[in-house]
């Protein structure tokens, strides 16, 4: 017998997470998909030379490595490896060729290098897929979680930037989560920065450190900014750029005088009033987005836009986080395919979503209707009822067994199905079955018809 | 530059393929959810002492284990073992404790077994995913491919074996398969057989051998069965049961007349009449189903009903198998639960349904409708228009940049949208946009009310 338990850092979802988590993806599926995107799905076991190198040496660190199967000594036995006195990466490529997706992003590069004489560019594509990071896991944070990302890849314009921004408004929406505010910046912009306070080239630690503003405060940023080896006249420099306020158009306003000298640091402006613009014309509700000078988002990929969306009234992270990316899939020698993305964490999400009490009651049971089970010949009759109301396309289960009604209303109860339909000796003599409302307790009598409209109205 | 590679047996699903697929899925779960089944879903690492020992010697070595994160050689170092020297088995533990699911079965086991105080019994989940076995890559088989199975546990309720065979023949239809042949038998009729030509208890011996009666012929069984030990006067008063033919009625009542002499072999008679009642309960149409004494499906946990299904008319495997096991938790501790399921094989679903071509037109692309992007003026009514579209829930996109139309077109008609709607100077002055139709030609005039009116009803 083994004893039944699971890994550190991994989650089954019983039904009822279950049906929350569904409710969410299929939100974000269909406005995905309303907006001209098409699901793919890549393995989740890649060649591991496919992904290391892509995350930097601390993601290496976190990818899960598959043991080879079969004899998964026979390179160290055909080489004699004295394994106790060789470190780890000389180790590792002997017994490990596999590892597991540790984003979707690198994978769906990878796709898109290998596929791109049948990929119609641009290419509209959503993945919802989990992935697998070798993390220490701590309170919201898993080894095994899913990413809901969508990227249009093959085209550098920016009606793409403004599309994601509504789109995120319309998922969120959807979800019932409507105060958040959704952060836009361009990577040109912080490039521009880097060059006016005579940083130039060091946008990269810049970004680093001003990523954490929200979370160090002003202080340690500047302390760990000099550390980096960023001048005290550059952060001066730096401080009242990073302080620019106000409306979006005030921002812009002020960067252009602040990046007055920089050819990227204009590109970069013109970039986002661009977005804005299209934004605008597809909506004239666009209050949420507001432009973030220090939005930087770590991910040294992001060449253009970058964004950030955070649910207000709520002591979570961001739930959504993007941004375009200029040379991708030029990691795999396919050079000149921009791109930009989004991706969504479903488990903020979730987080989110049941702080602010938002999952609709419906999503709690699928099943509408229990049928009775009196006893075996009344059983026969509650079948072919139940055959009827399937066909009606009415989700609906029997009581599986004769038992106690009182025990068969328990279980419809706990389940928290909606509707009982009793079928005894008296409701099949009369044609008309008892519908019982578990909620209000009601009571009616309907024959069959009767009982499908009745159970399709509600 | 990391060349761009697949691991062999692993796949990428493209857009043609993956709407396919999620046809499939989504026929799959609306069925299983009609029935009463809810989602579950578990992660796809278990521990390793989780998946051991569950699918035979063979089975341990096709899992697929997971190296230890961080450093993997440390137990190596602590215990001074040469690796060199000892054999895989003693190395395995030291450097893995996880690894891939194998199968859905084994970690729902886990699941109930580990959640039994929060399950409402009788427990009806369903659950899609995919599982991992490091087997040889061939034709049809693959390291990587999804699962999707419905079991109800905590109940031995023969209702439940009618249910899933009504839910096969529904989501089957849906799917259009509708020439299939459902083969049920019962795992207390095997027992019954070995009984009466007196091999008791061998059962899973000639379980083994009979199994391959379809594949290897009579003479390779027979061959098999003795050198498996069954005496030659088992063989031959075995094979006479096996070759009974005829309706179902006539196979019970020949069964009948066999195992006269074992309780456990009419037992099982018993429970398939019952099944065959409660299905003639739920529908009149149950000609699919048919009893086959020689039905086994290796797997030795099954104690009751057995089930495979096959489509006719392609020369494709089984789609579909399962059948009641009743001490499955009893691996994790937990006895005396019965359960039943069925697992349907997208892969070879996919297969069947791209033979016959019955996956319907409307899978190929979700986009209804290309809004044209004629001018940096235009965008931006086109903008206001796409919006319009998609508030009426259609799912639309635009042509990202302003290009000569007939390069636009030809995007369209690439990724076979079809609809276009052409928006130029002319439509913006008079409200009327111009809808073409890409298979027909067909061009209408419409304003915007008209559009997504005509766009709703197509």
């Amino acid at each position: 017998m083994s004893k039944p338990s699971l890994p550190k850092g991994v989650r089954d979802f019983g039904v009822s997470v279950m049906a929350k988590r569904e409710f969410i993806f299929a939100t974000i599926k269909s406005v995905y998909q309303k907006y001209g995107f098409s699901p793919i799905e890549t393995p989740a076991i890649e060649n591991l030379n496919v992904l290391t190198g892509k995350y930097g040496d601390e993601g290496d660190q976190l990818i899960f490595k598959i043991l080879n199967s079969g004899d998964f000594l026979s390179d160290i036995r055909t080489q004699n490896t004295n394994v106790l006195n060789e470190d780890l990466k000389k180790i590792l490529p002997l017994i490990s060729e596999k590892a597991l997706r540790y984003d979707l992003t690198v994978p769906f590069a990878r796709f898109v290098a290998m596929n791109r004489n049948d990929i119609i560019f641009p290419f509209k594509r959503y993945q919802i897929q989990p992935v697998w990071r070798a993390d220490r896991p701590q309170k919201g944070r898993y080894r095994e979680f899913y990413q809901c990302d969508a990227d249009v890849v093959g085209t550098d314009s920016l009606i793409c930037e403004a599309e994601i921004v509504l789109m995120v408004q319309e998922v969120l929406e959807n979800l019932g989560i409507n105060d958040v505010l959704i952060k836009i910046n361009n990577r040109k912009i912080l490039t521009g920065i880097a060059e006016v306070i005579g940083a130039e080239g060091k946008e990269a630690t810049i970004c680093v450190a001003i990523d954490k503003l929200d979370k160090i405060g002003e202080e340690a940023v500047i302390k760990e900014l000099l550390e980096r080896g960023i001048s005290q006249n550059s952060v001066d420099r730096l401080l009242p750029i990073l302080k620019i306020d106000g409306s979006n158009e005030g921002k812009l306003a002020a960067l252009e005088i602040a990046l007055a000298s920089s050819e990227i640091g204009k590109q970069g402006i013109d970039e986002l009033k661009k977005v804005f613009s299209y934004t605008l014309a597809f909506s004239s509700e666009v209050s949420q987005l507001q432009i973030d000078i220090s939005l930087a988002r770590g991910l040294s990929y992001y060449t253009g836009a970058i964004f950030e969306v955070k649910a207000m009234g709520v002591q979570i992270g961001s739930i959504s986080g993007g941004g375009r990316y200029d040379n991708l899939t030029g990691l795999f020698g396919l050079d000149g395919v921009s791109g930009v993305g989004i991706s969504f964490g479903v488990d903020r999400v979730f987080d989110v979503m049941t702080e602010l009490n938002l999952f609709p009651a419906s999503t709690e049971n699928a099943t509408k209707v229990m049928v009775t089970n009196f006893d075996s010949t009344s059983e026969l009759v509650s079948l072919g009822v139940l055959a009827a109301l399937r066909k009606a396309n009415i989700a609906s289960e029997i009581y599986l067994k004769s038992e106690k009604l009182k025990k068969q209303f328990g279980y419809a109860d706990s389940k928290k199905i909606p509707y009982v339909l009793v079928i005894g000796e008296e409701e099949i003599k009369t044609g008309e079955f008892a519908l019982k409302n578990m909620q209000s307790g009601e009571q009616k009598k309907l024959n069959l018809q009767q009982l499908i409209e009745a159970l399709h109205e509600v």
